[in-house]
């Protein structure tokens, strides 16, 4: 298996290198190459049994190193997230449509030249359906994005569709929920209150929450969701047919819960969440359905999310330390 | 009102263009100017009671003037039909979905310099759709495209709701059934039968059936697409919301019940329609859905489809002395 990880140095493509590294191969495959690519040049992970060649770069101009010939799996994490989407268009659309029609283009071209199709695991998101608070999305419901970024999403998710009906490439598209507890520092994405609600507190400081308590999101520990890339970059494929969207099966919480697991795990830290009512941020993710029936992922394998007091525990087992340290704050 | 047709060349930007010319406006409102833009220089209509702009050029490469600072109103009918983009993966994208940016982009400056959001009415197709001969699709039915046009159309429609969203401009997506009879000549869309086994016979020629009789088809005579073009240029959009995609009102018909309206207009003529299966048409024609809803349309008021036999007749009385002079078949 030859792996290309688009989007790498993001939190989720470092921890899926390094669970790439320790592991050696998906299943009973060895890995015998891996590519990591981003704007900056991505950290390699620590003792691969498999070379590992790091390259910088802009997505809309890729480099047909990043997908040499031999690829069998290309993650493509690589996008302008929301709240920035929102805010630059032309950048938005760039990275996110543009960007992935590089992607196409690179895998048609290894296809045309006699490969096999590579897996493509393309993260899309919760951004790219509408219904807000009280929907309860069905497997087959229409994204219909409130967003640019959700926009943008879907429309790639389109044209990865087509393309692996025409066998260019083997899509899975992961609408991935809002990934809960990110690690690192606030980011542009409209849902990053949703993580600083309970990583600030957890590093001592204190954080914002433009919402009310009992609005829910739709989320995902970065756990659950290496494990479901993982998942999709391994699944067999063939009943997939048109539709290479999956919903997986996250957890609804509300922010009231949220802080109740994070009350429960760190006594008085909850103190330091500051209700600050924020109407751009709530006009944008007001909009995403927070509880979706994913029985079609279940049924593909992608396993059930953890409790939310687990979630919470795994940020302090996994992250903790690397985010303070980031963050210059200290032991 | 100012108005630009894309795709102006075409048999219906053809019919539309004459149909804004004899009745000089929209509603009460009176169209100053009309642009013409198209691969070879559109025909302009005759006796225009406004000045008529005809410009030859690439979608792809959109000149400034095909959008020009106070439009009102774009018809964007311009597109790579679908078997040419099955057969031409490359040109169906730059068409298909770079063209429409580039209308995007257009607008985009037009509002950004000050100008009023032009109506957009981008031409959609039952070929984004799925489901096959049994579906009866509803409102909210989800586009899972088994065809590169399909999937195409589907982005472009995502793009141009969220350009709405963001008011570059205002965009209503007719998805059209697949138009019946067109007149001209037979064409490199995979339903080009539906109207050749029709048209055909009606010049005195004979006709290839690719599909069973009882085969079913989403259909809406020329007549009745122009009717919801003007429509969807003049309608009031509040109430659209994010949801820019309209299932107009079409017919749904068996290739058996056409060549019955056939027969029953000019008898005998059913006999030059011979049956030659082709499974490559079949199998892009037979993921379409033969059968839609269009509750919303008709709320909106989209007219409810004229009779079978009026399409028949409608064909005679429109396009029949200019198909039979176009093709050199004498009168």
């Amino acid at each position: 298996m030859q792996i290309t990880i688009l989007g790498a140095a993001g939190f989720l493509g470092r921890k899926l290198a390094t669970r790439l590294a320790r592991q050696g191969g998906l299943g009973t495959d060895k890995i015998t190459h891996l590519t990591l690519f981003d704007l900056a040049e991505p950290p390699a992970p620590a003792n691969p049994p498999f070379p590992v060649t790091t390259l910088a770069g802009n997505l809309t101009a890729l480099p047909a190193a990043a997908i040499p010939p031999g690829t069998t799996h290309v993650i493509h994490l690589a996008a302008v997230v929301s709240a920035q989407a929102e805010a630059d268009y032309t950048l938005g659309l760039d990275v996110n449509l543009h960007g992935t029609l590089r992607v196409i283009e690179a895998c048609r071209r290894l296809t045309e030249a006699g490969g096999k199709p590579p897996r493509v695991v393309f993260t899309s998101s919760v951004a790219s359906f509408s219904g807000g608070q009280s929907a309860t999305l069905a497997d087959d419901a229409r994204q219909l994005p409130a967003n640019s970024y959700g926009a943008e999403k879907a429309a790639a998710e389109l044209l990865l569709a087509d393309a692996s009906r025409r066998r260019f490439l083997d899509a899975v598209s992961l609408r991935l929920p809002t990934i809960t507890i990110r690690p690192g520092r606030p980011n542009r994405a409209a849902s990053s209150f949703i993580s600083a609600i309970l990583r600030e507190p957890l590093l001592g400081l204190p954080a914002e929450l433009p919402v009310a308590e009992d609005f829910a999101a739709w989320i995902a520990s970065p756990r659950r969701a290496v494990e479901w890339l993982i998942h999709a970059a391994w699944m067999d494929t063939a009943s997939l047919g048109l539709d290479r969207g999956i919903n997986p099966p996250g957890l609804r919480a509300t922010m009231g819960e949220m802080l109740a697991a994070l009350e429960a795990v760190r006594p008085g830290a909850r103190d330091l969440v500051r209700r600050a009512p924020d109407a751009e941020i709530a006009a944008i993710v007001g909009t995403w359905p927070a509880a979706f029936a994913a029985t079609r992922a279940r049924m593909l394998g992608f396993t059930a999310h953890e409790p939310l007091i687990e979630l919470v525990r795994a940020f302090i087992a996994d992250d903790l330390a690397a985010t303070r340290a980031d963050r210059g704050l200290g032991d």
